[in-house]
């Protein structure tokens, strides 16, 4: 659907129906903004010692361009880091009636924590001047200093009347088990103002499991088992159950997983309950009620009615949601993300009607 | 089925068609069995240093009776140790016809190369003297030194001949990620020698990946996790590929995953096979080769028409054999563990059929 269409009845010109909702967008904020942002001691002590760990995109290895999409290289900048390009290539090009921006540079590495707290400090003021300030179609998650929960708590509770950070973001692994009572002071601060948190494919540690892989390869399908070992410490150790209010967003992990670990879960909990008091009912209740996917990257079956089969078998119907993953390499099109045979009110779901509810989004917005 | 049914009539007394082949049953040497099979040396070193890892019952969160099943106790023994015992409630309360042992005493713990030698040659010699000699319904697998590869090797070398071994053990988590080039010279002697590798969840470090559980349900849960990292490294790293006759068991670890993982390899290789040349092929097509999955603990979708949709698209309808655990808490018992609507054809085969293939069984026996 191009925006014209829904121009041409006069009527209908001054808003219209929110049809595409884009849950993971990446933005980059360039290595002098966030020096200057700095207060002097810790733009020193970068200067000095650098990061504890080195960013992501260093560390991983990536299949080309940086694991960016070879077009989305603005003059002189990296990829995400111009909001006329994102503009042009995402937004306009695709008709995006809302975009999530998820700033990767907070959660990742293990530097002091009052510099993990001016570094996230500083990529949300970024996130504010240079992004939502300048286009109503776009919100942002939270980013905080996350392995220092009172710091990140802080953070929440400094920006939590700006309605355009729309949740808090989280790597899916961490200095501990994402369910570790550490976090929970976290998680309750974002249910407490109505704020998902995203849990987002990545983290300085997500490979120590199994010690490196040789190949792109094998990370790249390994997200949605990493999100796994996520999501089951979430359940396990009550987080879940002992904060209702808590919604999961898990992105860049698949989805298509989650039926074969509801049933894995649910089979050992009704063995094992007494262990778990937290856990009062079985713990794929606890995920269909709280948690949410992103599509990209979704699992693709060979079959297309495999897919509708993980739909039903997985409880998905009201919780899978649109992402292109822009400007990373493997960017999924709105108009390749889903198999065919997906049917129209399923199709409107996944693109637009359960962000909308999710994140509170209006359901029409300005033509512009 | 009772072994009395098969006996009715008079010409079929001599033999009986093998219905029941158990994948996974775990017999238990006592320590004072150990220790006098091993040279002074290393008993001395036992008895001063200890093992470096504490074996796996003991550093394991377990749900009663160390894992156990409460009725498996022999009189001053611990469960599995007792061979009678075995026989009376496994073999032939059941009427299994042929039981698969997976000692797991060797594969766990890091001690001096030497030792760990030492411990799998002996956990070996007693497999032969107080089970496979003493019962012909009983294999067993292979107790390797998993790290240390040329002492593996070797002792693959020293028991192939004996085919009563009907694959080699190798725990889920390693030293090194399973695909490493360092287990390659394993897998080789395994494969030119006729054997699968049975990968058994667990090994000391499956859980540093995320820092430990608070509760034994998530381990549990988690086996299935685990089990995906290590297949996604042999997949990945080209350990399927380079050796076409590595036949992989992937045992206790489930096998519903294997839908997902299939598609998430499949849609990541489409995009990055110039990375990785030794995978010539989608990388679920050397999984759906090479790749066999025991039942326990399998998972329970609530709808049993799942379970089929599941066979279907994991490839799992020749892939599946029947295990029940014993003597550990989550037995599964012939009767409870395959859901409603299991067309006849795939019990068989899931129940024995497939098994005899793969390890070369009789599909008859003595009626005994």
């Amino acid at each position: 659907m191009t925006r014209l269409a829904t121009q041409t009845a006069p009527d209908e010109a001054a808003s219209k129906a929110v049809t595409l909702v884009d849950c993971d967008i990446h933005p980059v904020m360039l290595p002098a903004e966030t020096s200057r942002r700095l207060s002097a001691r810790w733009r020193r002590h970068l200067e000095r010692y650098g990061r504890r760990s080195p960013h992501i995109t260093d560390t991983y290895p990536r299949p080309r361009n940086q694991g960016m999409r070879a077009d989305a290289w603005p003059e002189g900048g990296v990829p995400g880091s111009d909001l006329a390009l994102l503009q042009h290539q995402l937004l306009d090009e695709h008709d995006i009636d809302f975009g999530i921006l998820l700033a990767l540079h907070g959660s990742d590495g293990y530097d002091p924590p009052e510099l993990m707290a001016e570094l996230n400090r500083a990529v949300n003021d970024w996130l504010v001047e240079a992004w939502l300030d300048r286009d109503d179609r776009l919100r942002a998650s939270l980013c905080v200093p996350h392995d220092q929960p009172a710091l990140a708590v802080a953070e929440i509770e400094r920006r939590a009347s700006d309605g355009r950070f729309v949740q808090v973001l989280f790597p899916a692994s961490a200095q501990e088990p994402l369910g570790a009572r550490k976090y929970w002071p976290i998680y309750e601060a974002a249910a407490a103002h109505g704020l998902p948190v995203a849990i987002h494919t990545g983290g300085y540690y997500a490979h120590r499991g199994t010690g490196w892989p040789s190949f792109y390869l094998e990370e790249h399908a390994g997200y949605g088992t990493i999100m796994q070992l996520a999501l089951t410490s979430l359940v396990c150790e009550g987080a879940l159950a002992a904060i209702p209010d808590l919604k999961l967003v898990l992105t860049e992990g698949g989805a298509a997983w989650a039926a074969a670990l509801r049933w894995r879960l649910d089979e050992a909990w009704s063995l094992l309950h007494d262990e778990t008091p937290l856990l009062e009912r079985p713990p794929s209740e606890y995920i269909s009620e709280q948690v949410w996917f992103d599509t990209q990257p979704i699992e693709e079956p060979d079959d297309p009615a495999h897919f509708m089969d993980i739909i039903q078998q997985a409880d998905l119907t009201d919780r899978l949601m649109f992402a292109t993953d822009y400007p990373h390499w493997d960017f999924d099109s709105p108009t390749q993300t889903l198999p065919r045979g997906v049917p129209k009110e399923l199709r409107e779901k996944i693109f637009a009607g359960t962000a909308c509810d999710l994140y509170g989004l209006p359901r029409t917005r300005d033509a512009g």
